[in-house]
């Protein structure tokens, strides 16, 4: 009888799985947990697997490095949020476990205190896809804490599926930024052979180190542990479900490539340099937005729908040029219509995601215009809902909004298209 | 005075643009609109330009060509249904003509005459974004017709905004596919020096001649016009809002690139061959299908008003492995638990778009599992909210759909992905 943190094979119509046996979720004990040696969890009818046990669960004993101090060495704080970069499978219990001790993390990362002196902080511990508003206003709070400290900069640890949007969440939270702060992530765990957050932290900590003060993700640049790309946080974008190149910039170029040896390749020059001032918080924020797709055939109640509900923005993501339907039963004007009449700002982003909002090419595009939508240029979907409830935060009258909306505040806006951005 | 069509020059805040003036809207008489030579439109607030007449307008006269018949070539239907590709813009007017004409087209492409005698059909003229799937339904009849037809293979000319949406949907409405169907569009309309339609339709053309009997994309490869790619109708998405190369293969390699001249470069080898037999229609279709994208933050509010609407079926577009939220008052569990019980189809995707789902990965996946949800794999949200009406319109009981749509019907499931496939 195979226990749980056994390596086992599971026969499963007629193949073959090798890997940990990890436990049943509580509702659902006819489905047997493997832990596939590439790392990934893959579940089975227990009924139509036969179960051999490999080996016998071992004890795991997480490893510890001694936190120490280098009087030559600048210090950076490291503000750990929850998710998989800071996550360790037990492979006896099969739990979770997060790693907030800063020696647990050190001993991940043992390059980390050659760097800095590090300081780690733990307001929260959340996964990605449970973050609201109320951990970005505490988090740019931490964040603002560490930059007006003698920290050289701030390294923000996060689950890798909403990290884009808090990097874009601390773009407008905090003002007159004076110091470089990389939010960094893990596709893999720090259990696995491809954990590609030890690099991540490395080139996050080398960012630390630079001129350039704005905040960035810094994730793996290639599939390889070659080098890290520091995107700006409002361009910054999650391409892909698993890769380690995951995180690529959207409609811009990196600031910066950096290397696991801290070499810098600056890439963009515009960023903001480091400065000697004190950050201002500027987190309040406006929870009711809502981020609404459009397809093909789809009506516009939900936009009613969250009218109803009080919501004080909406940002559509339109097709191409930034479209939704305007003919017929499914037309969306008088919608967009009532809820502009309403006070509603209604902002149009395209889910094409590379390339620009142009609601002057077609007519269709100028009605939309007409009924009160506000196009949003080259800004990303999801940084538009981000900064939406924070400019509705800031400012009531439906002018101001626009104005907010509309001024470049963190980048989030390109005036022209570096043809290299696409795909890059 | 400047008179609509007139070549001006508009001075607007220190800055100068010269360009086509257009007519304004009906409804907001105070934009000036103008064409730039770059063929985008840009409005200005008329009190704040400068204008000056730089040439008078000129009659415009659309060119036609002959429709011939020479009886060495193979047959091709193209059906047009609107958007950029058959349109032009008479600077006289400023009104976008749809060209339905069969001699304004080849006029446009002489190429095409020399590939195939030309049959066009003309069932509507739509936008894109106004598309519904009773043009879905109508296109894949016209399509069934021509294919069943002595026609070597059908194109399909569409807007750009929606193209990929209409390409899945004939995907699955069309069973038995025996020849090339090509859906081509033109993100420039053919006024301008940068017309991208032409290369398409001449590719699309030689597609027609080939072996591969699928539903493609064939656009622009690259932002020249050196060839165009053939995208698996399932598996294409427009990436850019105005680039000629917008149309990316997401999770596939394209099937083929094909070069001007006729050549064809296989990469994909696993496609349906041309057959003799007869297709068949299966365009049935359930509208009360939605797509919805979660963002962190957002509560799962929409998922009730959709069931409430009774709405038949639900995409979700998650975060990373294909996650909302589960902890808190914001959690999704219960409102995606009381819509599968009252029947409704929850499926699960990823916003990364590159990638699949995996919620066996992290408990807080396995949850959702648990309350119901189906997770698609690597099946673009796009795709799945298309074959999920598709799917709904066939069968009714739960099981079945989830069997129906865990099926790979037109390559929209991919059992691995190949590498080179992403940000391709």
């Amino acid at each position: 009888m195979a226990k749980i943190g056994d390596k086992v094979s599971v026969e499963h119509k007629d193949k073959r799985y090798d890997g940990i046996l990890m436990p049943s979720e509580e509702d659902s004990k006819d489905i047997l947990i493997l832990k596939l040696v590439n790392g990934y969890n893959i579940g089975f009818d227990k009924k139509e697997t036969k179960v051999k046990v490999l080996e016998s669960a071992r004890e795991y004993k997480f490893p510890s490095a001694k936190l120490t101090k280098d009087k030559k060495l600048p210090k950076i704080v490291i503000i750990t949020t929850g998710g998989t970069i800071t996550s360790k499978v037990d492979y006896k219990t099969g739990a979770v476990h997060p790693l907030i001790r800063p020696e647990e993390l050190l001993a991940q990362v043992p390059e980390l205190s050659k760097i800095a002196n590090i300081e780690i902080k733990n307001p929260f511990a959340v996964l990605s896809e449970d973050m609201t508003s109320k951990n970005w206003r505490d988090l740019a709070k931490e964040v603002m804490k560490a930059l007006n400290s003698d920290a050289i900069g701030v390294i923000v640890t996060h689950g890798t599926d909403t990290l884009a949007y808090t990097a874009s969440a601390l773009s407008f939270m905090i003002k007159d930024l004076n110091k470089p702060v990389a939010l960094v992530g893990g596709q893999r765990s720090s259990d696995r052979g491809s954990f590609d957050g030890a690099l991540n932290l490395i080139c996050a900590a080398y960012y630390c180190c630079s001129d350039i003060a704005e905040v960035s993700v810094v994730m793996h640049g290639t599939s390889s542990d070659d080098y890290c790309l520091a995107i700006p946080g409002t361009k910054a974008r999650k391409m892909h479900t698993s890769r380690r190149d995951a995180f690529r910039p959207v409609n811009s170029l990196p600031f910066a490539k950096i290397y696991n040896k801290g070499m810098i390749e600056l890439i963009r020059k515009d960023f903001n340099k480091r400065s000697t001032g004190k950050v201002k918080l500027d987190n309040k924020f406006e929870k009711k937005v809502a981020l609404v797709k459009f397809a093909p055939g789809q009506g516009p109640g939900v936009v009613d729908y969250y009218a109803k509900q009080g919501y004080k923005g909406i940002i559509l993501e339109g097709t191409g040029l930034g479209h939704v339907a305007i003919t017929g039963l499914n037309s969306w004007i008088k919608s967009i219509q009532q809820a502009v009449k309403k006070g509603i700002f209604v902002g149009i982003t395209s889910q094409c995601l590379y390339g620009r909002t142009d609601l002057f090419v077609y007519s269709n595009g100028r009605k939309l215009l007409d009924a009160g939508c506000i196009q949003l240029g080259d800004m990303l979907p999801e940084t538009a809902y981000i900064k939406l409830g924070w400019a509705l935060a800031h400012v009531k009258n439906s002018e101001d909004v626009k104005k907010l909306m509309l001024e470049n505040i963190s980048k989030e806006i390109s005036e022209k298209e570096d043809p290299k951005s696409y795909l890059y």
